[in-house]
């Protein structure tokens, strides 16, 4: 196929863009609906549509104009593909939605009370697109903490009716100690909640300075009112429900690299829970399993294989946030003059990516939690592979200090030299030649059989696990309820 | 707005996805219609209608099937926004098409051939969209090596164009030595035609596994029959024009990290070219413009404006494509089983992406050297900034062997001499007190006043300025002449 | 040279390591005493030391151990170039470390108190090195912030010093409106502070879980004790100046990332401020020069050359940071079991570069901002490159509503017309072109020539310019005035 | 800790830099001996000396220069530490180290034959530092490569070892198909071998342009002699055993990211076996286990550990390649003017990263993949834990054309619904369901029992496992047999 050929289809092709079919992760129209071009669209018109009604009611634009505006900016008026095309000519989509706009105002103002001295009036296209950014995360971010909400919710439960499951603690893949299903839970409540309340501290500053930074054309506009262009920044702020910003911050990007970094702290908590399901619903493993539902996991080729797509998705985002994160921070150290020479181009779609991307996996790992099923047997059969060796940590804690020095050892010694001879057995006789050796080591008088097969109860050797499940829950309360219920999922289809 | 409300409009919103509003640098119709998701799923229905045709060919199917597949396979039939979103159930968009294609082969096979038997049979998803992958990137580098050899063709008449232009060498950001503006584009030249040249020894193997990479399902259906699964790969590879590959490389990602290495080297090379314009072309350096176009450049608030935009788009291109190279290598160090557990979902949107950026980069510096306006005026204003200082290295490699040792001090270090004199005196007087403490230095016996002169000629102190240019072309002369015309441009207008 | 033949040579080598020759940015003695491996040693040592004192007062282990643990951990006892070789073993330093420890408190106890029982009691090698990584990082963020408020304070003189100093202003490379130089330093103080504040924010946590975070070993510890696991992880919080944490975060990684991000966010505003200060000295501009100090800046082939290196350097640290702060984001998200398979390795080397080049880039622009040159002569005539045509947003805004319509134009398209034809002229008339054209176009009722040039007078178009300067500086009151001064540079030189 | 406190110890600690530890993969002594710093200060040491041995040869340089500047360019006399430091002064390592050179040869030049006049004449410090790290690259890359091949030699018999060795395919974590060990580790070796002959292929050339890459000095340096600067760059490849360049290539960094990707790609296919080795030593799998070696895999807390550390050690440095890749590629788009202003400077860390990253990983991948301790018993048992169901997709292929419709369903269609009512029963009685519903199923004239059971016998379901085993060693002959044995380890012991 030839550049040529390929461009008879352009127009057929390109009105549909990027719809997701190599993102499954956040290929929900709820994602969609919230991050998707249109969206931005919506937004960049809620801005200057919001900024009409600013300028009419501190009287600097005619009385009227904001509804005339409001009208035209209804987003259905604008085509998204031909915007974006004609975004290559300035470099951003501001400039030729700008142009339509005032076309559609224009045409609006059946009586000419001269609506379009309200539009995008001493505003330049970073204010604009800076702001919408903003009202898009806002809106975003919203969405995906309710579902981490509901998924912090549903794993402060898991830990709470698993508290007493016993199973095996892993450390660079091998067994370590016990632990339990419930503390598990707990940690993961405790990344999803942690990352949860440092999002919900990010602010979503408005940004107004004009051309260049310094309000100019709000100074000659606001002169002789009663407005300062400040007044009119926090009047905008107000109107969006965006905070308000002390002075412009089109060159200091913190507040957008705080943004991806909050997206990617979440996306890593999920990732964290992926990962661990992903192994622990393993054939040779069956502790977990992901909560069925039709339609999927299913194989193209294999008619009996069920797949932990859910976990899949979420850490196919969860693999994909670093370098999203890592292209906003190089925007922000690039940040050159008063505004950039694409280094401002970079952070649009990185952003969007990190929120889309967030928003998506936070509505799989939601049904993830919410229905995760849990193996109490299979992890009781994993712990036991390892048997009562698991314990030697602890049987060494507490029964060396009961130990006299022996034949030059010291009691810490002879418990390893114990640990060292069970070794050399078969790893079917371990179980009974630790037993064996360690009764014969110590003496019955330091311990008896009882004190010693409770020793050898992993049940026994769990520390404060449970105080640590309680500690975690008590420490983010507003995390381990549920939140209010919404009425449809990421689909679109009701929701429990 | 709560994730509910927004729900309303989902369907609404999702059908648009992502067109390119916040990637201006890929907005052209072009790269819609060679990367978006139609593409994507044209190229996945080509590799199904591919296979057909393989298998009736090889007496593998019922005569007659290819022509229903190849029927059912018209990517008209189906809806990218419907697949995608049906694509979250089993985490790749291969498995909803194929539903809706086999039945559309049902519908199609009007005589009951039984069709369907040719549809996707012993091929496992990774097949098709690993190959369908492979088309997509053929197709687009394809168009990319056009816009490519247009650039590189553009640069070699710049180099020779210009060979002479004097301008000054930078480093640093400081004035090193005279340059020409010849070799500046002659090194663009070979960035640009190295960068083409790894890009045109890439491969493009088919992929063609089943399952598990045993092949098991073709060799049950190749069994009995003259073909052998091997050669039914190498007969898809032939059908699709695709490379064959020896064995299955669905573990192996070489194919892919080295194609999006390739990219990225790509847009390494148009980045230094756009890096290098957005500095010549400030006001206050002005060796560079820009070519001007209807609408291209203009500001939203600023009437007297022209912006650089193509170096821009170029430039904010070129600043993504790092982070996805990253991705692609984290996607196959990660590719653990068989098939991995969300390492191949990251490498699809990473590629994507990468292609896009490349062609779209590709067509705006095609017009941006192709267009180039150059001012040795200004070239020569800017070099004369230094005055003769900026001579000193080769007058002193030129004299200092002939000055004797005066005062304990060496010829070098009598010149050094003269050079931190000189430096001493204003900036505006430094040309002439350099001139004079230089004559005071050398006796005229050992340097006439002519030779003194020469010396202190920027262009006398070029080099092999000339010569490295030569050398560049010459190294890749596929590269310094234009490539055949082709009749539209990126956005579908007629070309030149 | 075969590998073998090269491993003669090890020993000699070996031992020096990364010495900081290929990374001059962070080449300080003290970014070296701070985050140098002996530094990440001697953290390690003094968890172990301070763990001793925790158990030694809370009379878990005998009368004097602390003693001897602190005597055996005194940093120079150790190798630590031996130690990271055998670091290999095991996959961390701390296994290596802690046998030479043991060996060392027991040669020290001379009476055979049993101090040994006071080393590692309890903990894992995870507890003491994420302990001592905090431990490290809070000491160089204690020395960066130092610095960071000398270059704020630094800023912030030139806001107030330069408030008046009239320059252009830049997007997308070209002019755009008038500005101050007193607002760009105002701005990067913006950055700086509101990076600091960030950096401020941050916590240190002690980590203290366990083998498998469950506090197994010290609940056995303290049973039969006044104290819990949880008091004595606070204890050990307190002893070493760290935070308390409620729970063990040996999986939750959020404490690392937001380090790591708040570095970044640290080195993106130093960078912002190199890629100006960059372009803003560069010969054709000539508005700032870096301060000069003996030795620095030459050229190794060019005597008369003067490089900007504090910027360079500056910039080199901005370039790095977001690959690092990636690959922390990305072990966060692999943080898969109770300690996981290579992802807390990665995180190591990472956190510790983002550590070094923070500080090194500290040093090196708080030498910037304290001794930057400013040229206002230059600011003034780079702003009237573009003449009185910058002003043409400002002239249409205040002149514009006093034009009624004529010949069927807007009073605003009537100006757009005088800037069209205005543009039409040769750059070197635009000036007088545009005065004559604005003058016919209104009328001398409408506007008298004393306030025309006023409004061709850029100091009359810098809007809020002064007044966001003083609300930047007083948003940030602890960081506009200077620190305490200390004693000695970062290359251990007496500092002013 | 204040920083002045710190700095106290500033000379005690700095000297010691970053000796590994760290960084456990890359702490061996042979990692230290070619890329740490000392062997990048002997690197640029040979480029200074081999250019003297060139210009004398040339007749350029007096007669005995070459072997004065060779004796003075004698590591030793040079402090690493000291030269670090004080390239903070002009930003890189080879100006300091050039001025201690000059002394050097100074003090040696006893005859007064002026040596000096050998030292760096028409060089750049670029041109050293760009040959230098060609050096150590070279020098690097030759250990890696006999690694490399040590590792692929052993996986190629571990692939005709096993050849027979059933065990399970797995997809998405998922059990997919009968699969054979020994073509796992053909994959494998499939890897490894395709990155070794891509790391091949590299080219390491000279870098010789002169202070802006005119060759003005070098031009002057040969006028009158019977050489040309392009002759003295060719003299200098062949002296130092790299590659000749047809021209300076000082700012286009192709040479840098391909190298920089041909070693993440070697990383890339040795991070794929340490994740599956990873998962398949893990206690509840146990068809691996690294081979066991004296103190290591030892834990700090837990007696009875062992940790598969040479895993972990190699998935560290896969998980850091890709951001070093990227690096590279960020700083090659930013390459601007004749040199740049800080991009240069970050390439140099991040590829000497690379090379010990992956010299270091090597190592390691080589003591495991010549250790590798295969169970088949546990692979098998690990097959037969999803019973027959796993061969559904080749019964379905081999018997669904023998049956004819029946209730209006498809032989397909029968089979599947034998499948889905199998995955009804408990899971333990799947395999005898499957079998009796299969029988059932299929008349006995259509298949016999024995065919049955053949079918339902994981080995006559591998397809063409053994030949994709052999085509694969067969495409890579050269890696599939063993290096030359070389006589010591990494760590300078005594080597197989």
């Amino acid at each position: 196929m030839t550049g040529s050929a390929a461009l008879g289809d352009a127009g057929a092709f390109g009105e549909e863009g990027d719809a997701g079919l190599l993102s499954p992760v956040s290929a929900s129209p709820l994602v969609g609906a919230l991050t998707g071009d249109r969206a931005v669209l919506a937004a960049i018109l809620a801005v200057e549509s919001g900024w009409a009604a600013v300028l009419e009611k501190a009287g600097l634009a005619p009385a009227g104009s904001a509804a005339v505006v409001s009208a035209a900016a209804e987003p259905g008026r604008y085509s998204v593909a031909g915007i974006a095309r004609r975004a290559q000519g300035g470099g951003n989509p501001v400039i030729p939605l700008l142009a339509d706009l005032r076309k559609n105002v224009q045409a609006l103002d059946g009586t000419g009370i001269g609506a379009g001295r309200a539009v995008h009036t001493s505003l330049t296209s970073q204010d604009v697109l800076d702001t919408a950014l903003m009202l898009l995360a806002r809106n975003t971010v919203e969405a995906l903490l309710g579902d981490l909400k509901r998924t912090s919710a549903a794993l402060a439960s898991l830990a709470e009716e698993h508290a007493d499951a016993l199973c095996v603690g892993r450390s660079l893949t091998q067994h370590s100690l016990p632990f339990t299903f419930g503390l598990r839970a707990a940690q993961w409540f405790h990344g999803v909640a942690a990352a949860g309340r440092q999002l919900e501290g990010l602010a979503y500053p408005v940004q107004f300075g004009g051309a260049a930074g310094t309000l100019a054309a709000g100074t000659v506009l606001a002169s002789g009112s009663s407005s300062t262009p400040f007044s009119l920044a926090d009047a905008l702020a107000a109107q969006l429900g965006l905070a308000a910003a002390p002075a412009p911050w089109h060159t200091n990007r913190l507040v957008v690299t705080s943004l991806g970094n909050a997206l990617a702290a979440v996306l890593d908590a999920f990732g964290k829970i992926a990962a661990d399901v992903l192994f622990l619903s393993r054939p040779e493993v069956g502790e977990l399993a992901e909560p069925r539902a039709a339609g999927r996991g299913v194989s193209s080729a294999m008619p009996q294989k069920q797949n932990p797509v859910l976990s899949v998705l979420v850490r196919s985002a969860a693999l994909q946030a670093p370098q999203l994160v890592a292209q906003l921070h190089l925007a922000a150290a690039n940040f050159n003059d008063e505004r950039p020479d694409a280094a401002w181009h970079t952070e649009w779609p990185a952003l969007r990516q990190l929120l889309a991307l967030a928003l998506g996996a936070a509505g799989h790992i939601r049904e993830l939690a919410g229905g995760l099923q849990a193996f109490p047997d299979a992890m009781r059969r994993n712990l036991d592979l390892a048997g009562p060796l698991l314990l030697a940590e602890g049987v060494g804690a507490a029964v060396a200090p009961l130990l006299g020095a022996k034949d030059g050892l010291t009691g810490k010694e002879q418990l390893q030299a114990v640990v060292d001879q069970t070794l050399q057995a078969p790893s079917g006789e371990q179980a009974a030649t630790y037993r064996k050796l360690l009764r014969d080591a110590v003496p019955a008088g330091v311990l008896t059989d009882l004190r010693l097969e409770e020793l050898l109860n992993p049940a026994s050797y769990l520390g404060e696990a449970a105080n640590i499940s309680r500690r975690i829950l008590a420490a983010f309360p507003e995390y381990a309820a549920p939140p209010e219920p919404s009425f449809t999922d990421a689909n679109g289809d009701p929701r429990g």
